[in-house]
């Protein structure tokens, strides 16, 4: 066998079935092997973000390694926002990345970096790098990688051409590797605090959000009268609606986030981060919890939170407690202008059992959710956990493929989704079942409300054509039909529930173009903000 | 004044007046102080391949830094690809990209990288990167990349948002910087090689393949009877057309290249690397040259060319030679089918003096440069000079900036246009004055003749479906509208004449899709590469 083969077989023996893929030169005998591999589907991407954004959104929803097919230095760097997203959310990827043959690197041909090379660019965004030195050791390095994509690591295979084409022995099978355990002390000392009568948060991130071990999770809180809190961002996916125990998210702004944890005198971490703003402002905190409330992180996202929270339920005597859940909320149909609310209310009331939520609708978002969360019950994925935007179209592209008997429901903020709008046609030809809502405002609307945090004044034109997306505005219906997606544009309440439900309908991808407004409470946040300054 | 302002001011003192921009919140009191200062224009982009490809344009027609705002290690990594190319072509380039406040940063928020900082991204394709440390420093920091930029070096500022807002002194003026000389013997050698009677070849590359330069390179060869030869991609730009001196560029792959340099003794290079292949192939060697033939470097990209030239001249008695020159040639409207060909011809018989053609027509380009050596005098772009595609769009957008008085000529290859299609928005929000020629193949053409070097057989479904664009067919119409530009469809030779020749009365941009077939002598030389394996 050769080291192309040798690298597909220990991906295919661990399990990896499906590698989104955007090959160039270098790339053609891993292209070639893979169309001999009967356990592969390739899944061909028109840009490198939308690869990367994609295979987190599988591997998120399907829980095993995604893999990904890059292409030298500028393939890769294409892809890094997106796999940044997916590294702090400890998604298993594993990248294999052409290089240029190990013993034409010297010649300087024009991939070669100016000053440095393709491993020190994945290095950055990847828990674990190595390039290969040998045919046979491309076998060897995605065997390994297997195992740590499984424990949540980002891993990087950069693969010199000469070694796909040369002899390799087959690849080893590795041994499992478990992710390790909380400290028995961290469980001791986190029960004591649910133990000691102070108002307390017990904040839950990446896979603490799922089924199991968010069970878990609500049993605790209702013994402990601890709150179940979600991290800003739900780093891998979030298990919520009708019947799922009830979780709140700490907002994202400063603002809002220091209001809802004001009361909280402590807060304990269960692969969730401490509540740290997301951009430090001039003269304002960077934690959004008071300086007085302790802070303490029983377990890290790339623990075993399941067992963490057996442990603890154990310890705090929750193992039998009744949990608080969501039930369902029936709406009426909404009228009226078409809104984020009303966007919300309509998902509230037809999105089916069993839905994958995908939210990048921004400044949009918070309405949609908060209308959402007595829909029957569904998975939620964010995509912006690493705070790249771009990552809503390729990760519901991703989630499609990795769940291809449930729908898709995709809200999508018009100036983040231009950053990827190339998963579109993806999405296309591999006829995903997504309906892709696109909240279109005409501006990167966040920044209308960042820029507050320090202008002095009014904004000026030169500084307005920085922030919005007008002169041309976008035509998404255009832009899905160029890409092979079937579109229509919704203008009231009404005629959006009527375009969704019949979205519902339909098997494979459909995009539905949204004209909202930016809403008055943002103006007023904005002016709020620039007024504490 | 605060640090943003120093730092702008530093940027303005040395003549900087663009900056392309897709900033994100940590950039908001830049965007302010841009707002405020009056001789620096935004660019807004929607992708940040388009922001450095745009600035690799645009540096590339003004010879003056452009300068690109970016956001944090997610926004600088979707600008690496174009980056990479514009490294490589020694292009002016400054980008500023912000990040978190230095304070902030160990908090670990959302957009600090899992194994690194953004620096540690930059540096990869930067030929100089620095992390500010103070708001001054931010200042000295701009005054120095202007004259680093100017010297043909990548320059990246890291800009952490404390030190925008805090008290900074006024920035430094710096010392003028230049480029450095070629050395006396490395002149007097490449005139005694001119003077020993060998076939030679004196390949020029980067600034040596504009105007002057040019002009005396062309003395020099009629003199010396060296033939003058250009690197494969011109990796700055080239004056072509009629009038100006006769250069012939080296064939891409590897078997034409080496059928086309097979008779050289010796190649001498002024601003070029050696001919190596972009990719080595088993089996094959990794230079275009045959092994006989001497190979000498002049003076590199990064020295001062002209100097260099003039220095040859003086040496080989050249100062008065008669350059040989491009004379008009006059083509008849094509008719028939519309081939690479015909919209080659009809560019030659159409195209204004004085425009720029940008070409990142991939495996179409060949015919269209051949066919417009004729055609009146101008500027040909070739954004690929790094090997990232994708760099078409972008570099047209930048090119029009710089050059508003020129029209823009941009024949673009559908897979490599659509990494970077973002593009055709900012061109219609600029008004940029191009036609944009998209040859739909529908297909990764190259990666069909690439392919033939590995594969056994014929090819499978399967690795067809990672090499073609169908399924469905794109609809760069559709695509074009949506952003906001004007498009039609060319369907025979007359048709494109006719579309083409209005698109140049009008003002602004406009595209022009072309549905071209793969040619035959493609297939045919994919068939002659298989056999040669």
């Amino acid at each position: 066998m050769n080291g192309a083969q040798a690298l597909f077989k220990a991906l295919t023996d661990a399990g990896v079935t499906t590698c989104f893929a955007n090959p160039g030169t270098s790339e053609m005998q891993l292209v070639y092997e893979i169309g001999l591999t009967a356990n592969v589907r390739p899944i061909l991407c028109l840009q490198e973000d939308v690869v990367t954004g994609a295979a987190d959104g599988y591997a998120r929803m399907k829980g095993s390694p995604a893999v990904t097919l890059l292409h030298v230095g500028s393939g890769f760097a294409n892809g890094i926002a997106m796999l940044h997203n997916a590294g702090r959310a400890n998604t298993p990827v594993i990248n294999v990345v052409g290089a240029n043959a190990s013993y034409h690197q010297p010649n300087y041909p024009e991939h070669e970096l100016i000053n440095g090379r393709v491993i020190d660019l994945a290095r950055v965004v990847s828990h674990w790098t190595r390039e290969a030195r040998s045919a046979s050791e491309l076998g060897e390095l995605g065997a390994e990688a297997t195992v740590l994509a499984k424990a949540g690591k980002i891993c990087t295979i950069v693969a010199p051409t000469n070694f796909h084409w040369e002899e390799a022995a087959p690849p080893p099978i590795p041994a499992a590797l478990h992710r390790p355990m909380a400290s028995p002390d961290a469980i001791t000392h986190a029960a004591n605090m649910l133990a000691n009568g102070k108002k307390t948060g017990l904040v839950l991130g990446n896979l603490a959000l799922r089924g199991d071990p968010l069970e878990i999770a609500g049993r605790i809180a209702a013994k402990t009268n601890a709150e179940l809190l979600s991290e800003t961002f739900p780093s891998f996916s979030l298990a919520r609606g009708e019947g799922r125990p009830i979780v709140e998210i700490i907002p994202y702004f400063l603002e809002t986030g220091l209001e809802f944890l004001k009361d909280f005198e402590q807060l304990i971490f269960v692969g969730a981060l401490s509540p740290v703003v997301t951009f430090a402002y001039r003269n304002k905190p960077t934690l959004k919890s008071e300086p007085r409330c302790a802070l303490f992180t029983m377990a890290s996202a790339d623990q075993d939170l399941l067992a963490a929270l057996e442990s603890l339920a154990k310890a705090t005597g929750s193992t039998a407690a009744e949990t608080m859940r969501r039930t369902r909320r029936s709406t009426a149909v909404p009228t009226g202008e078409l809104t984020a609310e009303a966007i919300g209310q309509t998902l509230c009331a037809l999105m089916p059992e069993n839905a994958i939520l995908v939210d990048e609708a921004a400044t949009n978002g918070s309405k949609i959710f908060a209308a959402t969360e007595g829909a029957r019950s569904h998975d939620f994925l964010s995509p912006v956990n690493g705070g790249a935007i771009g990552g809503g179209l390729p990760m519901a592209l991703g989630a499609a493929i990795a769940c291809p008997d449930r729908k898709i429901i995709l809200v999508q903020a018009d100036g983040s989704g231009m950053y990827t709008v190339q998963a579109l046609w993806s999405m296309a030809r591999e006829k995903a079942d997504i309906v892709a809502i696109i909240l279109k405002n005409d501006a990167y609307a966040v920044l209308g409300l960042e820029m507050a945090r320090v202008r002095e004044g009014e904004l000026n034109a030169k500084m307005e054509s920085m922030l919005d997306l007008k002169n041309p505005a976008l035509d998404w219906v255009n832009i899905a039909l160029g890409l092979g997606v079937s579109a229509s544009r919704a203008k009231t309440a009404a005629d959006f529930y009527g375009v969704f439900a019949s979205a519902l309908e339909t098997k494979g991808p459909t995009l539905i173009e949204c004209q909202v407004a930016i809403p008055n409470e943002l103006a007023a946040f904005a002016e709020f903000i620039n007024k504490s300054r």
